[in-house]
């Protein structure tokens, strides 16, 4: 049965939504356009940072703009790419002079219109990379990371960049942080129950009330299996191998071993209680103590979502000096803020 | 139908989300006795603060101990009050020689064990005043203070509190500084649907398809009027007025009038989006705006919910320059953070 969902028109949701974000960010970000945001005071030749990709999942993508994060967002409609005509007004607003990197999660419909944008902002001398966030493990083989989708990892990813972004130089070196970034971070997610599409009150998929979906996407992709709802100190340590075994296969990456420091992010995908992303981070980190993981620092809440669907997915960021760095810096947004440090510092 | 959960024991719930907000906290937080959570480093001759209250509620009251926030927290049971006996381990625990402010949500239960639990400590020479938050401005009128309920308004009180417990020299000021945070921040909240309850699996509440409660608490409690389910345009001005009236007819403030500066704190208790959020946040800047009320600084997001519960609530803070200058510090914790300063300043 569908949510009430306290909206308006309901093919205008995604406007209003932009709309009240510029409202939260009491005049520090502006309306660009169509539908972007940007924020106000973005310094000459800064290194820009633009994120983006379709609306629905809420604080991301566009509540990670601000300070010391991303320096705007394209906005798409509900779970749809922003246009490439959005793409271009998100990156005129952004661009400083010294380039743009886009950082976006690896989905078709958002790749076609980013190049697309990212072609016109050439035609316009603005010079643009893109690094893909593709950290969902469950979504293909570490030989293909082309064909993995981008879900929960993309906070903490967007969150060291935009650090990186305050002091990068060049684009180069800011996009050879990012995919660093992104080469790090893996996450894994599971679904109990569908969230509904704002416009027709429709569940984004099926699942049986007994069963839970192993690396289900955030919009409710399938994933490696459905399988029968387990416990959370079941459930986590099995999510938390696969990442594991994700790191252990990449020929790009060392496997997680003793000693090594990670970032820990337990993220609800909506109506999944901070009650259970709790307990289920009380299991995890049982397990990366068992293994002589040290867990460099902890983001817990609802910050990828899909409307009001159930699920929770486990990230893990493989911490060197440079990222830990750029984690420390404070952040302030609607997703995510921290002050300097870090929690155990 | 009931949700299906992430959890283990269902009777455990309480007990392992609290080892999980340690986990959380990395080392800043220690596990006290029961179900007592207290920051490490507490200074010696602090002036100390202890919040609390039944679990559940994710991610306060437990939530909210932090850096430049609360020293620590008693937890009750899953929507139950923490007896005496966790209430006086967790002042004991914050208490440094200079006393312990209590700053709570007013529910009978918490009232009684509360008070035992400060009888119990000034018989060990704990030196306990007590401060009570009920900003539900439907839950009674102006004239019976004393039967409201403290809702989400609380998370804002406990932030300006804790800023202030930094610097306060006495008890005596920083419960002088705590009544004021209370008699400024005023909440309306509705529901749409109830959460359920995780031993049971039982709705909290009923309520028909079509309909919203008014004024509803944070279990369900029973508000001003069902209503029939409304947009967020029109829902957002009727509740914001209640809010209004209520600042009018409250002889011991001054009603909310052109120039004065708020905080505006919009929340969702459980599995209203954030995308709903932003869309009702919209509306209430406008509201504000066309009164000439100026919006201090912005708080968005599910800070005081109430499992998977639909529903919102605004509440509004009358800022002065003492509110201001607390608000402005930075702090950090498993509810809210923020680095220094304000959205707009």
């Amino acid at each position: 049965m569908s949510q009430k969902k306290l909206i308006n028109d309901p093919l205008k949701v995604a406007d209003e939504l932009v709309e009240g974000l510029v409202e939260a960010y009491n005049g520090d970000c502006v309306h660009v356009g169509q539908r972007s945001l940007a924020l106000k005071n973005i310094p000459d030749n800064k290194v820009a940072l633009l994120v983006g990709g379709g609306s629905g999942h809420e604080p991301i993508y566009h509540g990670l703009v601000g300070k010391n994060l991303a320096d705007g967002a394209a906005c798409g409609d509900i779970f749809a790419a922003p246009p490439p005509d959005i793409v271009l007004e998100g990156t005129q607003a952004v661009s400083k002079g010294n380039g743009v990197l886009y950082l976006y999660g690896n989905y078709a419909g958002d790749v076609m219109n980013f190049d697309i944008g990212a072609e016109l902002a050439e035609e316009e001398d603005i010079e643009v990379r893109t690094v893909l966030i593709w950290d969902d493990v469950c979504s293909a083989p570490p030989t293909q990371k082309e064909n993995r989708r981008g879900i929960a990892g993309l906070v903490p990813i967007v969150k060291l960049v935009g650090a990186a972004s305050q002091s990068a130089q060049t684009l180069d070196e800011l996009e050879a942080f990012a995919k660093k970034a992104v080469l790090n971070t893996r996450s894994v997610g599971v679904s109990m129950s569908p969230g509904s599409i704002p416009a027709t009150g429709k569940p984004t998929f099926d699942i049986d009330e007994d069963k839970i979906g192993l690396g289900m996407g955030i919009h409710g992709e399938p994933g490696v299996a459905e399988i029968p709802m387990k416990s959370a100190d079941e459930l986590t340590p099995m999510m938390l191998d696969l990442i594991f075994e994700d790191f252990e296969k990449d020929e790009e990456i060392d496997a997680l071993k003793e000693g090594d420091e990670v970032l820990l992010f337990v993220n609800s995908l909506g109506s999944t209680t901070m009650m259970e992303l709790l307990i289920a981070l009380r299991k995890a980190r049982e397990v990366l103590n068992s293994k002589g993981i040290k867990t460099y620092d902890v983001m817990v809440g609802p910050l990828v979502t899909c409307q009001e669907m159930s699920g929770i997915s486990f990230s893990l960021t493989k911490m060197d000096d440079e990222l830990k760095k750029a984690w420390d810096l404070p952040c302030q947004s609607v997703c995510f803020s921290k002050m300097e440090g870090r929690y155990g510092g």
